[in-house]
């Protein structure tokens, strides 16, 4: 699923009359330019200057639309191109600050010595106490070897630092979690589990973030049974959270039974393989999968799938598909079967274009601009660090699609990214089955 | 240096009428308890309730203090006993923020996908970019093995969190630095080294902090040369940093030129071996050292010291004596020169009292109670952060040294931990050393 990724703000100065503006962004639209917001930086009795931020997919796209924009001339200028996506980067996007305010020699005394080791005496002696004492029970270590950051591939940890920073922020911003980056500087499968199991009595949870296939299969598995926390690679189950939770509001709009449907997944790498099991663990009839490498095709099986030949084949057997290959147009019209439910979800060119879908006969047809991890992780997180969850359980994680899937509008795959309630929601129905489990 | 370390406060009620406050402070004094602040907290006409913190060294001390106060009966009464240190650190006292909102989608495309991806570009190009868009640059790992906290001993990397939350506390409130905690599962120095130099990408420096001797030497030593960032544990260096502040102050109290003394440290575990290479680096004449630990004699002579046989030796052979041994009393008052300069660091019992050791002819004797180990590592760790020092050498801990004697008031051994000048004249002294050595 990879995104357009370069956004700038154009400073475009028009005519202060009706039309103007109507035309610059006609000139961006026209060459494949996705315009985001724009505001009015200052209105004159002659010009207007805006503020209009723009994504596209590569520098020399960016040049053209400048220079479209440029040559409506008519008064119309481009005053400036700022990227303010790096200038809001500048030192970072997260910080450790202090809960308490250190004014006094009383505050010191009780942030640090003498006071501090009363508390270290008590965790001592009984150590799970650091739940309560130390921030442990609330921070979650976001760990990755950079072999798979984004859809920009193996980049390095370092490079995929502001990844991780910004996943921190959303932990911090969305449900109050901590989230420590910790850079990898191996992704040997041996080394990297070793490492995460000797720096984790300082954290209450793992989220694997970004780490390729097939060695996050060998890492995320070890560390559950190793690791005495829960541990979730998000590319996996939390991007098969949110996708499970778009299906069944697809099929919701299309009145079709999840439960009764065959379904078919295109692609079988990290996302593909846990989204099928997301399927299966929500009681789908029978999960069928495609992809171009046999050991794909093998791990679905092992799984409990059904590995198909063709993607002829899986259009023709499957009631709902769901693809996440990033190959635009790999899915002809003519494959589509009547009354289908297809989510293409790759960005920003889907596997079929919707439309296309529709008139081909599909009962429900989308993309995956909407479908966002964002949704996931973070409730998840916070509902199994809040009744002290051992792991993350397939129940678990069903029960955050189903909630995510409640909070979604009828006729639409996912809610706002920003809705508050989603996370309310998730927290608490993870909550209720990870306390089941307990019993 | 062992410090007082129960700390409670007693809610006690007296008759509104001058005298009683003070059979209460003078009950708890006469049993060896440490009063902190007192606040009012309601005064009626008849009666007065105040909070009086304490601080002592067991539990049973503070039951005979709060028994002795119960009987001076006459309308006193302890109300009730609460350990605010326990309650400041429910929830632990550090959290991992944003710095950025995220409001809108628009915030959500610059901090997360898809704007992050061009920022993860422009690093992969660029690494060293990772210290000006990310928070690398300025954060700061803190890492234990959990085997020498504070005088507690090896209670174990988690007992040892509060302290480590402590440390990132004081590193964000006095200069603005990210500190994460990192607790080590393991105390063996090739696992140690080859653990934080797996996860030091995500890090801009290294605070190593209880972790016992003799395996913190190697640890440190190794990490500092494999590894291109800052290292400093701090129980060896930022102590020796806060004596030798306090010794350059004793000194310039007593009007004695360090340069031309002998120095002889009393004690050579971590601490006192890093305190005799501070007095090596500024100049001094002579440093010798006794301890009981022959390794530790050969310790000292490695790095360029003095090995004594006894302490009367050293006594008799110093004009200044530094003592860290963690031993009341250590010092007989008859081995006491005349003209010496003695500081007896250990709390909360020094190796002698001041007053005996002035009264036995010495020019200046004081107890460790204002030496804090909070004057040194934040400003240190800043100055190398903000000029991108490879290393922490020896010439900075010196200016470090100094900078700190330069607040020091005239007769004291170390200015007010709180003073927020202390911090800002460290880094300049230190940033001013580490560009000039880059030279």
């Amino acid at each position: 699923m990879m995104e357009r990724n370069i956004v700038r703000t154009l400073i475009v100065e028009t005519p202060s009359k009706p039309g103007n503006l109507g035309k610059v962004t006609t000139a961006i639209g026209d060459l494949g330019g996705d315009i985001g917001e724009i505001t009015t930086a200052k209105i004159g009795p002659f010009t207007t200057v805006r503020k209009i931020s723009i994504q596209c997919e590569s520098t020399d796209q960016l040049k053209q639309m400048i220079e479209a924009v440029k040559q409506l001339d008519n008064g119309i200028k481009v005053l400036s191109v700022s990227d303010d996506v790096l200038l809001a980067h500048e030192g970072g996007k997260i910080h450790m600050s202090s809960r308490l305010d250190i004014r006094s020699l009383a505050d010191l005394r009780r942030v640090y010595t003498p006071g501090v080791a009363d508390v270290c005496r008590v965790i001592q002696e009984q150590p799970d106490k650091a739940r309560l004492y130390t921030s442990k029970g609330n921070t979650v270590a976001i760990v990755t070897d950079g072999t798979a950051v984004l859809g920009l591939g193996n980049i390095g940890a370092i490079a995929g630092m502001p990844v991780m920073e910004g996943k921190a922020a959303l932990f911090d911003r969305f449900v109050g979690i901590s989230g420590i980056p910790i850079l990898l500087n191996t992704s040997d499968p041996d080394e990297v589990v070793e490492t995460i199991k000797r720096i984790s009595l300082s954290f209450g949870g793992i989220l694997l973030e970004d780490i390729g296939s097939p060695h996050c299969f060998e890492i995320e598995e070890r560390l559950k049974a190793e690791l005495p926390i829960p541990v979730m690679h998000d590319d996996q189950h939390g991007t098969a959270v949110v996708t499970l939770a778009a299906v069944i509001s697809a099929c919701r709009a299309a009145e079709v039974e999840l439960e009764q449907a065959v379904v078919g997944q295109v692609g079988l790498g990290a996302a593909g393989i846990a989204i099928c099991r997301r399927f299966m663990a929500y009681g789908v009839k029978e999960v069928c999968g495609v992809d171009r490498e046999p050991t794909a095709l093998d791990r679905l099986v092992q799984y409990g799938g059904t590995a198909l030949n063709s993607l002829e084949d899986l259009m023709q057997k499957c009631d709902i598909i769901v693809a996440t290959t990033g190959v635009a147009g790999l899915i002809r019209p003519e494959w589509v079967r009547k009354g289908q439910v297809i989510l293409a979800l790759s960005n920003p060119n889907p596997e079929i274009e919707p439309e296309k879908a529709l008139a081909a006969g599909a009962a429900f047809a989308a993309d995956g601009r909407s479908v966002n991890n964002v949704l996931g992780f973070p409730g998840i997180f916070k509902a199994a660090l809040n009744v002290g969850a051992k792991e993350i359980t397939a129940d678990m994680l069903t029960a955050a699609s189903k909630a995510i899937a409640r909070c979604t509008p009828l006729g639409e795959l996912a809610p706002h990214p920003l809705d508050p309630k989603v996370h309310i929601e998730v927290i608490e129905a993870v909550e209720r089955v990870a306390l089941m489990d307990r019993k």
